[in-house]
Parts: structure tokens; C-alpha cells; sequence
């Protein structure tokens, strides 16, 4: 299975969370897996095309905001909701909130 | 005087501000002024050039997160907290608790 490298919870930086959700597509990416729990790149409704969704979703996990687990052909991707708490308490939750509060839409 | 374009607190977009705090300097200013009040850029205490700290303070007032009042040859910020708090409620405080927590470096 391949292995694809995902930083210690203890590495996660803030700068790079928060260029990870800096872009319109992302948080429509992280808001999905909150909501729905792990979930395929296939299966996130993104107007983009497969190799863009691919560079968002390694963003995502070199950031440490998603897990990627590798399946056959697909990819898993889930929040790392307890390591990102464990990290800086409240601060998902309030990025979700932001969200979903004023529905920025993905150009 | 010198006229700054400032986003109306309504226009102000959730990615843009993620992408405003997505820089370890730009943290550290943030937090600086939160602490002082409004400074001065020559006030805040950063290893930059000048023209990279213009560069920085552009980028927090454009995303809505600053406000840059010209006073003579000085720039004066102060953090757009009750727009902020308006627009995304807790947000700000979460990131800059997570600052402080983690007490990210500057490069």
C-alpha cells in the first residue's frame, strides 16, 4: 500500500492550516467530510478537475487538516478533527462556522 | 490625504482572511497590534525590509483584517476587530489563542 506522509500532530503548524483553508474549494472539501465523515475525492462534488482536486487534497494533508488513506484506486480522505483540536482548541470549529455562516461560493 | 481602499465589513471574504493569516509575520503583527492598539509599521518589531512589511500590512488591509489610517509618512494599523467579530463571530479570537498557544516563529 502506498504510503503517503502525514505530519505529527505536534508538527502541525498554523500558518499552514490556515493556508490549507485559504481557498474557496478547500473549505468546501473540509466542510463535506465534516459533515458526512470520510469520503473519496470521487465523491466530493467539486467543479474542478481530478488532478486540481488531487493537488487540494495533498495541501489539506501536508497542512494536517485531512487524513488520506489510500484504497485500490481511491482516496480516502477524513478531518483530522482531533489532532487539529489537540493543536488549537475551537479554532476548526470556528473556521467551519465562518463557513457555513456567510456560504463563500467556489469560483 | 492619502485615500486606502478598506473592503466594506460585508465584503470581506472568509479565504481571504484565512490566506491574510497564513503567514508567520503577518501572525506576529496581528498579535502585536491586538496587544498595543494601533502602531505604527516602524513600531512593530519584525526582521523585514520595509518594503516587504508595505507588502504585508497591503495584504491584511486589503483581505479586511486591518485597518491603515496615513498619518503624515507614517501608516498607522489597528486590527478591524468588531468588523471581524460582526462578519465571522470568534473566529479571530480562535486563531490568535492558537498563536499564542503555539508561539509559531518567524522565519
Amino acid at each position: 500500500m502506498k504510503y503517503l506522509h502525514h505530519p505529527d500532530r505536534e508538527e502541525i503548524q498554523l500558518s499552514s492550516v490556515l493556508y490549507a483553508l485559504s481557498d474557496p474549494v478547500r473549505l468546501f472539501i473540509i466542510s463535506e467530510i465534516q459533515r458526512s465523515g470520510e469520503r473519496s475525492c470521487g465523491e466530493i462534488d467539486v467543479p474542478v478537475v481530478k488532478s486540481t482536486l488531487s493537488h487540494h487534497s495533498r495541501t489539506l494533508r501536508e497542512a494536517g487538516v485531512v487524513h488520506v488513506r489510500v484504497h485500490g484506486t481511491q482516496r480516502l480522505l477524513s478531518l483530522r478533527t482531533e489532532d487539529l483540536e489537540y493543536r488549537f482548541p475551537g479554532l476548526l470549529g470556528s473556521i467551519l462556522e465562518a463557513y457555513e455562516r456567510t456560504g463563500e461560493k467556489i469560483q
